[in-house]
């Protein structure tokens, strides 16, 4: 496969601390995983391989204000994922995305560089529907979309699943993601991403740019 | 649970030939699933049970003209499932969703009846991102969406997450929907679902509506 | 200026015989307009023109159901423009896009041809909030999106200014639009479309087409 | 009209000082409509009088980085008004919401309190396109949305359309909006506003409060 650099992004989901650094309200959970497959170093890998031939777009999760004035208390927005998040203790304090926190901060090994575009907003699932993705891959005229980052199966997968419902094709690379569990990491790669798009590990991906 | 009826909605995704009828594209696939699990007959129970007191929303796939003039040839439109699809054999020709054929129309045993409401134009995994679902929700004042129909893992899912993204409290009532193997089935009902809302089969469903 | 004909959409919104019609509820508001801009024939010359160049996609309005199931009594879809509607009478009944009369059948002088595109669902001002129109034109490699139809501005401008939004070239062939008064058509086109895209007329469209 | 505060939020568009501080970008524009119409202590009154009672969004433009890496040269996100923007002079350089400079920033007589919501992302006309807007309207349990801001017939309407495309109850605030011309704000409050929602003065809105 080749895949033309011009047309390509990269677009990385919540590289930050409270999943992937120790003491972060999630971290506890997706750590086995980060470290048997290596995954914040084959990101590493890739955004170096990367960078000056695709653009890279970073899709950080929005952080909120203490109290979380944000979301009305028992609304539709304190159901299921987002609900129990707010809950969740790190060594800062409880609630995951608190501004002011190191929760929310991008993690060191994966700063953003110079040409990187930081896109601001994200509260759902999937980026397309709180941020200015499309708008932000449309200006850029990009037509490929490889989609990495966090948790496999959660926002990385709505994303994934979002770009291909909006006529982009998709690419997964399958190292640079990473979730709680292998069974979730297994079925994503398996079932799901083959049928979206194309899987492929950062090394193929850099390999068949263009 | 106690669900307020008039502000629930049940969204039936795709109960049409070329998943559900014999000679159907996709039929073959899912057959098993749908007998072993009694699908059809749950929500032909579920439908006589809700009428009258939900909302019911039919989101059936458009059909495609012969040929597929919507979709470019080699284009984005024709990576991954809907590529696949349209290959596909059913017995009245070749490609899903033809006009024409049986292929999309609704299951008799699931016809509309009075009051319910077809919504039209559903050419993505995610009835959000091609349908007016979100517009008729909300001008019905629906604040709970129960989610049912086909492929349990694609376009309800997908369906699913769009709703809990966009502020709608999620029902999932598994034993309404069904896809082609028990893996992806059980990963969806155990992992997915319950994070993004409720699952519940029809008629926990029915006896929970207030 | 070059407009890449392969890169090409036209967007025909809404041609249909509640608007255009002798007899539709909302033709006596538009037909000195429609007749003194001569825009039916401008439009047929358009696609004539275009056809076997460029994609064309028809945006007709859904029709209801009579008796309104798809919108609540009193709530939301009732207020402004869509409320007015239901309320207004045609000859054949009252209530504007009513399924089985004559109000939402496209006009015979712009019946869709062969290769043609007709998108379902319109429930909107804005195409994009209840069709697919996002997934045809990127499924089409689409760039430029040329608007043309009814009205200016109403649903012409809110798909246009969404087609903006979403990253792509935004065309208005001004002589192919129509609304109820000279004081909307010229805002919009002196006013609005200059700053969100090209207007041009639809001889100018066809010979910069390349 | 009564307006139940619990389920009504004011989005205040594009508060900054690119728009509403002399030195900024486009001030020179829209100085005397705001002057003669009184619009930023109309805008302190709605709010000190809301506070409390609605929630309270704001919609500011994102910032971009110096050389604007986020879009494309000569792309899709510089054609119309964005490009136009990226040219214009402010006295501390060229280029309109330039981070690092005073034009992004919100103007110190609207400096948000505690407990209002910064929605963060906006790079379209529509914030329905950019942010998360949807998705905070719907956890937080709204229905009716008072859009104020600026410009009344760009981003405020953009956003006040997709508003009723999205089933909430629309109010425009027209003395809490401003925009260049006399005759933008005139059509706007007169012409597209009355038929997508209430148009009313801050004073009526707030003794509509219940």
């Amino acid at each position: 496969m080749k895949i033309p650099a011009e047309k390509t992004a990269i677009v990385l989901i919540e590289p930050q601390n409270d999943f992937l650094t120790p003491g972060g309200t999630m971290y506890q959970y997706i750590a086995d995983q980060l470290k048997e497959r290596n995954v914040i170093q084959n990101l590493v890998n890739l955004l170096d391989g990367a960078r000056g031939k695709c653009k890279i777009f970073y899709c950080p999760f929005q952080a909120f204000k203490p109290g979380f004035p944000e979301l009305k208390p028992g609304g539709p927005g304190t159901d299921g994922l987002r609900g129990i998040e707010m809950e969740m203790k790190a060594d800062w304090g409880t609630g995951a995305w608190l501004d002011g926190t190191p929760g929310p901060e991008i993690i060191d090994p994966l700063t953003p560089k110079d040409g990187d575009v930081i896109i601001r907003g994200k509260l759902t699932l999937d980026a397309f529907h709180s941020t200015a993705i499309n708008y932000l891959l449309r200006a850029n005229e990009i037509e490929y979309v490889a989609v990495v980052g966090f948790h496999t199966n959660w926002c990385v997968e709505s994303t994934a699943r979002s770009a291909y419902d909006n006529g982009f094709r998709v690419i997964v690379i399958g190292d640079c993601t990473a979730t709680d569990t292998e069974r979730e990491q297994k079925y994503a790669e398996e079932v799901i991403f083959p049928r979206i798009g194309k899987v492929m590990n950062h090394e193929e991906f850099l390999s068949s740019l263009v």
